[in-house]
């Protein structure tokens, strides 16, 4: 199949499968509709030994965030503490106790964070086909907030495709397909069930903290999943609810077949409704998954309700 | 026992019982330590429908969001949408997908939120003994991100304190004992026990949104639990690791008996190192609680990994 | 003629005059034009003792300043501070110098402001015809950057009407004409010649610090001048390029007649492209001119550059 | 005299002169009192043709500002603007007018800037004697507002290094003296006069919008002045109230001699008093004097009243 330069994502996936109308048309959570009590019940007789794990990688750190090239990381400032009263500056409240406060001011998207369905579309419409005007000073429709008002609570499956691969973490811009996922579940002894929410390890984010932000960001490309059709279908035959990756896109930046950026984004979440949770750590979870040869567990997450957000921080919790 | 105006919180705490060193020198969790896998497992264990419900508040609402005096909403501000493209202002990515961008000011202490244990203190000392001085620029010690970075996984208990007085919402300033709570479990027909995670409801946060800011914010001081020497050895007798409430501070605003300004952040978090959770909406839980009997669940919640942190927003899960 | 309640300004103004293309298609700054190297040279000529005024409100005190409801105070967060070397926290700089930093989260317009010409529009239209879709994201035509390049300086007249009136401050809701204007100077022994600055003084942002910030928004509407045809006649008769006052609008909230709001921003900023300067402290100047009778100075400011802006913050000087 | 490695400043400026105490105990604008009405009169007489300039360099660029390593360039935030209307989001005010409204986040030090007299110190005191810990969450003493209450009128000169060394801008980490500067000066045919406020082209920040971010920053070291006991003694001797350069820092990043971190912020502004404006675009002012062999100006500059601020932004004005 061949895709010229520029190949447009509309164009791109013109026959591809959409999941619009089907949770009705004031949907705004999507696919993660195909976690329902029963998703929740299964996922609960998945934990075994009672050891838990958050992924959010640390954020607002002195010493830097890793965050997508042109956002920025988030910073924090401290509105009060112990120096106050050290200087005589600070209030007195009654019974004398001293407090600590800070604020801080961040990229909706600069963090591990769940992307609203409404963060990226194509021809003019959004996923469950909103009109992407909706989207003017903050998302009217399919906002981050349905998707913290609902929480996601269902099984989770860690596939390490760099383990897969025996690299430490993928190259720049190294692909896999959803047969790499399947291989990694066979090497892992597991399988990937129906509505399983799926957590991908590419190690990516860890090269970030071994190597620096400068060799990080040089020729910035980040590995992923590819698009093709077959991919997508099985997606939507799997019905899966929630990707999430250890890397900012969930997907390689540059598809290298059709040219086109991130058109995953757009064949899983704005078409299918998949919800995307970006720029997870887990190498703690795969270095315990390694030893106790579990890889599937009850995942709960829930992002911050804002009101209109393209996106929200979110620190996953891993049960197992 | 009498206390005069003004008492100091170090002195009306004086003999008051203390966690520090419990769990080793450098501990930054304190009672959350009392939720091992036993615990956890615990917790899973009651959950039986699979209902699921998120407790933070929306956050960044245009309309304005609850916030303690002193204290600001959090704002958000778009920087890309779909007027980019209208007015022909947009980048141009290849393949053509367009994307919504936003970003967040916020007080870490402005909305649904763990505080860090090192957030209120007295005598120059933290949480396990850490000098006051190590939260000059930011928490050095016992900061949330040790907490973010565990999460909070147990078996939560809703206690409704306003259901159990017969009101929507409790008075501004009335005040309530770990007697009312023991009251309200026998009222529920559930009991209270060892290591549970307390979820204390007095609508109080429900006033906001029924009445508006104005009336909200009038002579403003909050309902809550009050200090008193019995109150703090229930709480270290039944090694409750986690208090949430539906109230900005947890405990009402001033003590009436000693006349001093939130003595619990010493008496709980402090001294014996209660992690608190402020300002949840528990309405919907209650509610579900009230039709189905069913007052106890898995509690799962991970506040955000900020560095340094105060406090940090949060959107807990409560599984039933 | 008579207006109904609701008359929309397109209305209004439907005959009102316009400098659109006076300056050529690409002007950015209006009715500034009007001061050129003779103006400049005039104004010096003004200056004969050597007495200099700042102009600016203070901003960001952490008591609050005055802001039109719906925006916000400016913040300002410390970022380093001796506290860091107590602690033992801040970075060593060779040769042991230590230092302060902080930061500030503001409106644009919440503070002593110019207006960019592009801040306000109807019909579709911004001043000089730029189409308002320009306004999409940041002000690509017609923004504050082009103020702040020029800069403004020119002879500038005190008008105290709130004087003429015999008050310490004109009442909530309180106009006056250009008519009050030549009364005014009239009274002060002067007289407003053609490209001359105005200078209006209500005394009404001196009643915030007076009477504090409960009573000055109760009911918040602000004194100030009321729109008529007589008035923006007047106006573009006498080529005013600069309209500076102490209240936060410049003009009456909602006139009374038309019943439209800030009708004159449309018909001077807009339509004539006369520069709004917002929010200045004019007591300590007043206080002088009367006591040295001169009323008439040296007016030098220029806004920050801030690029694509709506408004910028400015501190303006004056030189007698 | 000879200096080991990291000579202290607090060693290298021991029996430096002092401007302490000179203008009392409460004083907090340093050599600005040299600028008395005398000087404001004869800065006026320097006027001559009304030509006027503004010296800051644009704030907030998307493409990105100059700014110190470690601090953050502006972002300018859109609040509303005619999208708002198009997509039917916007308010209604009676009358119909649109207009678009924005915020702003940036570092104090982050652009064009006065530093304020407390911004640097040595030894645990910053300038006129004030306790260093006053720095403590916001300048106490010797804070910014009050170099903005007061505003700066005087005679301008501005010394061409650049043009001197026959360059576009100086060499990273290039040094030049107070004799370059009289050099300078007297290669344009002009004289420094006490009381001058100094404007020193090195061409610096020319060199980042002409070479890009990349090259700018790498191995980043400014040029500037340098430190000796004779360049101390003239800036004491000639009494000069303000230093304003198109560099960051107004002087060479690391001493070559000393191998102290900016000693003229220790020997200059903590000791004397004199201000530091920063990160000035000198270009199209210099372009003006080469043509018409006028150097010297009416100089007018007011930075923000930040309450507390270790500096602000300024838009400065020169009048010809």
């Amino acid at each position: 199949m061949s895709h010229g330069v520029g190949s447009d994502v509309a164009d791109i996936l013109r026959d591809a499968p959409k999941n619009w109308g089907r949770w009705g048309p004031d949907d705004e959570v999507g696919a993660l509709n195909f976690l329902g009590p029963q998703e929740v019940l299964s996922a609960i007789s998945s934990v075994r030994s009672g050891k838990q794990f958050t992924l959010q990688v640390p954020m607002a750190d002195p010493k830097g965030d890793p965050v997508w090239p042109g956002r920025r990381a988030a910073e924090r400032y401290q509105i009060i503490d112990e120096g106050h009263w050290c200087c005589g500056k600070a209030p007195h409240l009654p019974g004398g106790q001293h407090y600590a406060d800070d604020a801080m001011s961040a990229y909706l998207q600069g963090s591990t964070q769940y992307d609203a369905l409404g963060h990226v579309w194509y021809d003019g419409q959004l996923y469950n086909g909103y009109d992407a005007r909706s989207t003017i000073g903050g998302l009217q429709k399919a906002s981050v907030q349905a998707i913290g008002e609902r929480g996601i609570v269902g099984r989770g499956i860690l596939l390490d495709v760099a383990r897969l691969r025996g690299k430490a973490w993928l190259d720049k811009g190294e692909t896999f397909t959803h047969e790499d996922l399947l291989a990694a579940a066979a090497a892992q002894g597991c399988e990937i069930r129906k509505h399983d929410i799926l957590l991908i390890r590419t190690g990516f984010i860890e090269s970030f903290f071994a190597l620096g932000a400068d060799e990080f960001y040089a020729d910035f490309i980040e590995p992923g999943l590819t698009y093709s059709p077959e991919l997508v279908d099985w997606f939507h035959a799997m019905e899966i609810p929630n990707l999430l990756t250890d890397t900012m896109a969930n997907e390689v930046t540059i598809d290298p077949v059709t040219g086109a950026m991130l058109p995953l984004h757009g064949a899983l979440m704005r078409n299918l409704g998949v919800t995307f949770t970006e720029l997870c750590d887990l190498s703690r979870l795969a270095a315990d998954c390694v030893g106790d040869g579990q890889w599937d567990f009850l995942y709960v997450a829930a992002p911050l309700k804002i009101v209109n957000g393209t996106g929200a921080p979110v620190n996953p919790v891993v049960i197992k």
